[in-house]
């Protein structure tokens, strides 16, 4: 994540003395009057906040978004949107303006100088490439952070809710019922307010003060003297990879990073510091000595701006807060306020969404009583992983820059799936069993997302992409994959049968059922043409889907159960590019996949089709955690 | 296109005792004082109307847009949007909201009875096949035809313009310059306005009073007996294919068209005539009636409605216009004002907008004073004959419904490029030359369309589609189809250094620069993004645009004449699926391909790399119309 020059300044966290909430018991409750009641209130309304109400208020909970800055961003900051990320936002039904407007970038290329040859072009490469990621969206979408801001702004609006600006979070303290007091600042009104809330969420930023509530939470890593100019604007210049993203390191001046932007603009990110490790004067990081650091470093090319949009400036370190969340599941961070980074990858707006995306649906179940508190364990678990795999990698990466074309390479190599996000994965836990998986080596594995794959709808024979084709409403998914309909006919009674019965699937849908008619989801008026009752006509809790083998003219849906004839917007032909072979591989008779409500593979299972019973099981063991 | 009860009345015009434009001199010349000036007026604001608007607002013509009714279309009426339509509406950016929100229909199935069988399906087919339509959207799109509206609407808001509403158009006479003086009734000012005008386009539907201004233009053809009603709804049924287009043909009731809809909507045609040529009764053309008699027809199905939208009912009859526009190419007709038929292959909201997308980018040129007026005689000559392609196709596809599966199937099979839109092709004229073509018998030909392709830009490495790349902005694109480019340099420098030179374009070009300086292109806030100028690099008038079988580290930017490296954004590399091949073979050593502002192809033609002065004088002669 990009920071400007106000947010930069990286200097400690000045003390509070504030109690953290855990130390309650000591400082005696609260028993502030609330102004408001919320189910959540988010510090922060940046991509991680934003993220984070979206689907909160998609799925019904009653939010607040402080936000302390008086208006919504505007230019600059995080700009580079990963195949993941992309992924999500389709997902959400999202993407459609971002991929409009944004440009996209395919390619990378290396350029060198070095005292004994001028700058030359070592090496051009796709960035994302197929064999090695398997993205269906291969490419990084460019667009400023206020563009982003402003399609999840949109989709708030469209639902109700706006943010509260201008209001930065205070304080928080527990009450004797376990609640949370909330304080703010409301500047417009000149006074503070306290919110009465089940859940705090800081999307707060690198300096978080939401993190200050949390026990031991602070950020653990080191700071490095590394300092970089950040400039978009539009450039005119003999430069031919202009439109590409280009790594230049230069013998003289350092390293530069060349992004493609919207609207004609290019982002560039110059070394301050040069190779010897020089600590540049604060004074000196002004666009002027940035766009003559960068000319020298592209000479003999002419390089000019047209226009300049936006300059920030940022030292590198890599730090990540020893807790997400504090014991008793109530007060989260996400995003900035748990892991900074360099902005050289464009990892930060991606992670910080997906930590949010994580996080919103656990809320969701928790707070209506549809789960057990210890889900919201798993967000620390899986989240905390990946922000240290991020600044294991970003460490690398950094220094992969310093040293050059061959070294640059090879690290992109190594960490392209991860750099893309589809290689963010969860070790084993609550959520993601099973490991064996498949069995399939390249197959599905818990932790890991679906892996793309085009398939038919039976019903309406519509060629479907089956990672995008259910809409996100914080349900899970059960995928049955058949290799022969008729063959597993018993398999798929059996296995419906049993989660009808009495299990915890069916008892904790009866209660989804009953929280979702008292407390709706919160849909907009555009969500008609997505006829969501579709993927609930089994269960608020999950979707049952079934990928076929067989073709279309052999079996029609009555030939099936009754739960997957409810189903029937699920049924799917693996008739386009061999979904179930990708999945788990092709030897089975039967395999049952359980996706998570992110998209993330909860468990997978090969069976023959006279296992229906143990499969039943399988499922339902799945879902204990459901209350 | 479909009409609701009140419009589908088609009892004879009532003449008018105005007198038509072409009988000014016997009468004097109009000497109204106008209230306002519009370069267009247009009568009219469904499909047809809209999508002239849209698109003469864009290249910046002046356009007033009067209609009699007060309000937009909220329900029912058109509803089917065929493939060519989709790549229209996405060449125009427009697509995003209808893809977003359309049911899309990719299957066809047949069920028949007979006095010896009960209802049983007979068929189940891709309603566009690949190797039949080669569509890359090869699907009706179905949205009610307000939807439609909005997006174009919404368009011209974001530029400024809105439509006139409660305005009947009234009359139109000439003045002694030669312009029109358009008089309308304001009503909520309660008073008929004059504009002062150089062109009228009737968009006004099947009982045009624009047509009456048109000497000799009535309709000619028949009107059957054959009475629908249309109904649109949320069926609950027991039937399998709700969700796929369904032509059923009952022994009892006669035939029936089922189309899925948008928000789980189903749209059914039932007929109301017998099969005995039985005349209906009006009164009986009620939802009741119809409903009666759709479960009449499906019997055994259950078929019961959650809730009805919309009502209408039409007589079917193929009519055509003898003339579209005026002697003076002043007036036009476009729309159901020019071709009234039935609605059973949702061809009418298709082939309106069609004619208007073929006249705006015309009257752009002319009222610019950039080419011959004698370039909207094509107007008349190419949409005249689509209309009568139509009325032929229509009156085969009605005699199929009414004759069952086997003649229905064997009538789709053989017109199913036509009904997608993608076989709707202009005869040779002014606009499409040369029709020997490429040679290559399935190759690109003069007057038909682009045939779809995936090819990489050269510039950033994103995979486009190349009928879709190159935003419409009324101007041609000339490609160069080239499988070696070092072995072309000097043959693109002979065809780009004669252009240059004394030549229709050159001339055209400077004058196109001025005239869009003065008077410039309606670009909206949005467009930004589209970074219009990388189109409009050499010309106004001309796109070029290289399409290289020699890959990307075979040669630099730099390597290409002058007027293309100007045009990088339009430089392809064919390393997807083969675009030369597809468009011209693979013999030749260039092909030059003229593609019109419609994306019709105007001229292609192969050469030997040594023919370069000739290869740009043959472009130079296809623009002699050019002023």
């Amino acid at each position: 994540m990009k920071r400007s020059a106000s947010e930069a300044d990286l200097s400690p966290i000045h003390s509070q003395t504030v109690m953290a909430p855990s130390a309650d018991h000591d400082q005696g409750f609260s028993d502030a009057v609330p102004d408001a009641h919320a189910t959540v209130v988010i510090a922060g309304a940046g991509p991680a906040g934003l993220m984070l109400a979206v689907n909160l208020v998609r799925l019904g909970i009653s939010t607040l978004i402080l936000d302390d800055r008086p208006d919504k961003t505007t230019t600059g900051k995080a700009d580079g949107i990963q195949p993941k990320t992309i992924e999500t936002l389709r997902q959400l039904r999202l993407a459609d303006t971002l991929l409009r407007n944004g440009a996209r970038v395919y390619d990378i290329s290396f350029w060198d100088s070095t005292p004994s040859h001028p700058l030359s072009r070592k090496g051009r490469q796709i960035h994302y490439p197929d064999h090695l990621v398997g993205a269906s969206d291969p490419y990084i979408l460019l667009a400023h952070q206020g563009m982003l801001e402003d399609v999840l702004l949109d989709d708030l609006k469209e639902r109700g809710v706006t943010v509260q600006r201008d209001s930065p979070f205070l304080s928080c303290a527990r009450d004797r019922a376990g609640k949370l007091d909330v304080t703010y600042e409301d500047r417009a009104a000149g006074e503070n307010r306290v919110v009465k809330a089940d859940f705090l969420v800081g999307c707060d930023g690198a300096r978080s003060r939401v993190r200050e509530f949390i026990p031991d939470a602070r950020l653990e890593g080191e700071m490095s003297n590394a300092s970089w100019g950040v400039l978009d604007g539009v450039i005119e210049t003999d430069f031919p990879d202009l439109w590409s993203k280009v790594a230049v390191r230069s013998h003289t001046v350092g390293s530069i990073l060349w992004i493609p932007r919207e609207r004609n603009m290019t982002r560039l990110y110059v070394e301050l510091s040069a190779t010897a490790g020089e600590r540049v004067d604060k004074a000196k990081a002004t666009p002027e000595y940035v766009m003559a650091r960068a000319r020298e470093a592209m000479h003999p090319f002419s390089l000019e701006w047209k226009s300049i949009e936006w300059f920030g400036n940022y030292v590198v370190g890599q730090r990540v807060a020893r807790r997400f969340s504090d014991p008793e599941h109530q007060i989260f961070i996400a995003g900035d306020a748990g892991h900074c980074h360099s902005a050289l990858a464009a990892q930060g707006a991606n992670t910080s969404m997906h930590d949010s995306f994580n996080l919103a649906w656990k809320l969701n179940l928790v707070s209506r009583g549809l789960a057990s508190p210890s889900l919201l364990g798993t967000y620390e678990a899986e989240r905390r992983k990946i922000a240290n795999d991020l600044i294991a990698f970003d460490a690398g990466h950094c220094a992969a820059f310093e040293a050059g074309e061959a070294a640059l390479t090879r690290n992109f190599n190594d960490n392209i799936r991860f750099i893309s996000g589809v290689g963010a994965e969860y070790a084993d836990g609550l959520l993601t069993r099973d490991s064996a998986g498949s069995g399939s080596p390249n197959g599905l594995h818990p932790g890991a997302l679906m892996i793309p794959s085009k398939v038919t709808r039976y019903i309406d024979a519509n060629p479907v992409d089956i990672q995008l084709d259910i809409p996100i409403l914080g349900q899970f998914r059960l995928y049955f994959l058949i290799p022969d309909v008729q063959a597993a006919k018993g398999f798929l009674q059996s296995v419906c049968g049993l989660l009808a019965e009495k299990s915890h699937l069916s008892t904790a849908s009866s209660a989804a059922r009953s929280s979702y008619q008292t407390q709706s989801r919160g849909n907009a008026a555009s969500d008609a043409f997505l006829c969501l009752d579709r993927y609930m006509a089994v269960s608020d809790i999950l979707t049952l889907a079934l990928v076929s083998g067989s073709k279309r003219d052999v079996f029609e849906l009555a030939d099936l159960p009754a739960a997957l004839q409810r189903s029937r917007w699920t049924v799917y032909l693996d008739d386009v590019d061999g979904c179930i072979e990708k999945w788990v591989g092709m030897s089975g008779q039967a395999a049952t996949v359980i996706v998570r409500p992110d998209g993330y593979i909860g468990a997978v299972k090969p069976w023959d089709v006279s296992q229906g019973v143990e499969a039943g099981r399988w499922v339902d063991e799945y879902f204990a955690f459901l209350a």
